[in-house]
């Protein structure tokens, strides 16, 4: 090299590394107003095994605040079958508000190598393509910053790394066989990463680094990233706008015309409910062989006898094999995440059925009318819950979800008894009545709910429980009906 | 049988039956008070496979409110090797304030299986022992009600249950290969379940039940559990005493007495920081390859320079393998739980470093001082943090607490640059100008924390941080030096 050129390159060299520390110095001092706005930070780190993913997180890292950042890693075993749906590791990581979450890999891995591995059919990598989108988009849309970076280095510069790594007796354990997979299959590997990127790079798009020039792309993340904090602090906290995308949608009637005098005799409901409750307990040794998910969802009016209907259903268990989950208001580390992460991290595991007592309807409920969220958070919910359950069907799950209805008269008569009965009056608050005085704004609330979350696969179902016997035989009995033909559809 | 006897047998029955009624009626009265008083109520269901203990699981729960009680299982896999302290899914299982919580099978089982499958040597089955009594106590001193129950069967009859269950194809997959080699060592499972009843049946009763007798052994149970919440009931929340293991103490100086003169250039500063780190950064390579978890506490004085220290400690860490825990207030769900278990649920798992911003000993310090505990709870917390700590580094970790120290002067100094300085603005709040005025009985409270729970194991240092170079290198020399020694230990 000329003396000439060689001075250039140390030029070149020194102004880089005066370029890195002004931008770590900038995300630094970001990091004190990301955390007082309450902006949550998820960059993703993506690329090929031996391109400097650990190097690259470190660059960005190295003067931060390890209290304002986390680093979540996911090795992806090839052979490990989970029991979750597979975004449950993602959203389980998300940041809470005012932090840094790096992810050292993720989502893309994780779908690229099921699929290459023939662990997963195309369709079911289709579906995961439209989960992941749907994933990152109701992120962004509740606020959260995401960067996509891909570090990208090629087949020959790869090959003479893992030679590298592998020659050195103290670095050989770092080259794992899915490594040398790749390598062995780098250029489907390369056509299904493009084509990857290609189909989630639309609403968020990826930044493609050279993973042969270090510093340069340590330079690229750290500008994109501190350009991104920038514009979320000048503009404030992004809240998406709501849309519909078509969900096929079961008619459901308007509560005001569900007809509410059904009822049974004692004798009547003593004769059915053991038989059903009999049933019910052989068919959930059946789901919890077959390893099918089922997820119960409770909503209704209060004193609509939601405790009870539950009890009934939860009887004939497997207490090992089920779960009952009340969801009462958030905590604040709930509060700091996304809506859906409380649930998400809730979910039951394969096999596994989880009773919720009350759900993430409160979203289009409660926190619509209290006004705990903005507009366009609720009117967005109905396409991301319908999204979320659908993730969960695809995953295999079943999903009922019961309205448990009664009248207004119902409900003055069964306060009015808790009110009476010392036994009964803890479960009668101040805020039943308040909400009592609230009846026609949810009533609007509810129906809407219906209308627009009803779907084939997650249908809502109406139980009559002005005679609380008809509404527990009713939801035993559809309990039943759908667990059984999930089971058919798995033989 | 004589047509007398059997109307006796059938009189029986039935009385039994009334007996079972009245008592999960009491049960399920009972729930309700237990969840105003806040009690927390566990109870662990240990005994034979085969012997019954689903059913009796199911008997006991069958007329509760789902969601006041919770079942967790522990199967145990002797193949697994756990990345956590064997305490650790049982501790992260026990239930909050109000509740119930059921273990099928639990810290018996796990204990019995391993030291017969030869996993742990007899040695560790002693430690284990004593963990075990340990964390009872612990739990009964936090005002926990805790019932132990071991069902029982003998031989014969478990022979005949397993071949029941396998000449039927539709329970066939029940037995598994553990019960099957539970059965064939017979004698010897007899003798050790019983040796661990004696040996941790001192504070906490086991209740043996006879598995032969299904209802028999339900009422005994209920009836067990149901007189359990009556006295607590009646008494109100127990609040253990404290008292003094003697635990191999290092001998610490009063606060008053350190010097704090000592101090660093800033040529000799850098001269010496890039070495360690990269020492440190080698280090962590190896304990992440030796499965050596690493637990780092930070305590301190406010403005002492604890992040500082924490982020030279954590920079050349490589982020996959460690996370910094900041430690604030507890939120709600983790106080309706015993204090550790925030703790507990945050531990590292092998190979991987954690660094604690603030600790357990908040209990001993700010929960003492302002009152958020009773004087009973705090003075028996330094004997539960060391044996905590014992359990820590029985598993295997490298636990070192540091006590970044600074005078009254220095702080002084600190709070007046940060409050004129808009840049460091927010690190000051006006907490800290009251905790300031509180110095003597923090220091009192400190001094009495650092007598009284540095161990050998799981030492106190404290890092003169006047200087906060001298303090960053300190630090640095004292992981290294620790992570040395674990790593020559395990060679």
């Amino acid at each position: 090299m000329a003396k000439e050129e060689k001075k250039d390159k140390q030029e070149e060299k020194r102004n880089r590394k005066a370029e890195l520390k002004a931008l770590r110095e900038k995300l630094m001092t970001q990091q004190q107003k990301i955390r007082d706005k309450g902006l949550p930070v998820i960059v993703l780190v993506e690329g090929w095994a031996t391109a400097g993913k650990g190097n690259l997180i470190n660059q960005i890292i190295s003067e931060l605040d390890p209290r304002f950042y986390n680093v979540t890693t996911h090795r992806i075993d090839p052979e490990a079958k989970s029991r979750y749906p597979f975004l449950y590791q993602y959203f389980r990581h998300i940041p809470e508000n005012g932090k840094i979450m790096i992810y050292d890999s993720g989502w893309m891995e994780d779908c690229v190598q099921k699929l290459m591995g023939r662990e997963i059919t195309k369709d079911e990598y289709k579906n995961r393509i439209r989960s992941v989108n749907e994933f990152e988009r109701q992120l962004r849309d509740g606020g959260y910053l995401i960067l996509k970076l891909f570090l990208d280095i090629d087949e020959e510069e790869q090959e003479k790394r893992i030679r590298d790594i592998r020659e050195n007796i103290e670095t050989e354990w770092r080259v794992e066989d899915n490594d040398l997979w790749q390598h062995r299959e780098y250029k489907l590997f390369r056509e299904t990463y493009e084509t990857f990127m290609e189909k989630t790079g639309k609403q968020l798009p990826w930044h493609v680094l050279d993973g042969k020039k270090k510093n340069a792309a340590a330079c690229e993340a750290l500008k994109l990233l501190t350009d991104m904090i920038d514009k979320a602090l000048d503009k404030g906290r992004y809240v998406g706008k709501p849309f519909e995308e078509k969900f096929p949608l079961l008619k459901m009637p308007k509560l005001a015309d569900v007809d509410l005098s059904m009822e049974l005799t004692d004798e009547e409901y003593r004769e059915q409910l053991k038989p059903l409750q009999k049933r019910l307990a052989k068919l959930h040794n059946v789901i919890y062989r077959k390893k099918i998910p089922v997820i119960l969802c409770y909503e209704g009016w209060d004193a609509a006898g939601k405790g009870g209907n539950i009890r009934r259903v939860a009887r004939p268990l497997d207490p090992r094999g089920f779960d009952v989950m009340p969801i009462a208001s958030p905590e604040p580390h709930e509060l700091a995440r996304q809506y859906l992460w409380r649930f998400w991290t809730r979910l039951p595991r394969t096999g596994h059925i989880c009773i919720f007592d009350r759900t993430w309807y409160g979203r289009v409920m409660v926190e619509r009318i209290e006004g705990f969220c903005s507009e366009d958070d609720w009117k967005r919910a109905y396409n991301e819950i319908n999204e979320f359950e659908r993730q969960l069907t695809e995953w295999g799950a079943v999903v009922l979800k019961f309205w448990i209805h009664i009248d207004q008269d119902t409900q003055l008569a069964r306060f009015n008894d808790r009110q009476s009965n010392p036994e009964k009056q803890w479960k009668l608050t101040e805020e039943d009545w308040r909400n009592r005085e609230k009846w026609p704004v949810y009533e609007e609330a509810i129906d809407e709910m219906l209308q627009k979350t009803s779907t084939k696969n997650a249908p809502w179902v109406i139980i009559e429980s002005n005679d609380k016997k008809y509404a527990r035989i009713k939801a035993l009995t559809i309990v039943i009906d759908a667990l059984e033909k999930a089971i058919e559809a798995r033989l």
